[in-house]
């Protein structure tokens, strides 16, 4: 089985990576562009039977940073 | 409008990144973990109109290195 966890900087915690996507962005022309927020996703793949619970206890212990960062689990 | 953008190695391409959390998740106690690929989501926030096609010439002229690495866009 496959998960997908996002990792995304909480609102109102400065993203500088996005800060500089977007800037580049509108150096290459590219208008419109509001605004960009980078974040991290990670692909497992389980053993059958891993649940939830489990993919969030690896969040919390490892892949986020619980303090500045959100996690999102999805399924696939 | 929002867009979300994944950036992902291509298969077949080397993820230390991956292999790391892999690893990390192994030496913490966590059994089944098969496989761990690592990317990067970005979250778009564009002007009302901008089209996939516009958004796709983001991703390769800046978003993704496209030797290495493909991006899938969705529209939220």
């Amino acid at each position: 089985m496959k998960a997908r966890v996002h990792v995304m900087l909480k609102d109102g915690v400065l993203d500088p990576q996005g800060a500089a996507v977007k800037h580049a962005l509108g150096a290459l022309g590219f208008a419109g562009v509001n605004d960009v927020r980078q974040g991290k996703v990670i692909e497992l793949d389980l053993a059958e039977g891993t649940t939830e619970a489990q993919v969030g206890e690896m969040c919390e212990k490892l892949l986020a940073n619980m303090v500045i960062e959100s996690y999102r689990i999805d399924f696939l």
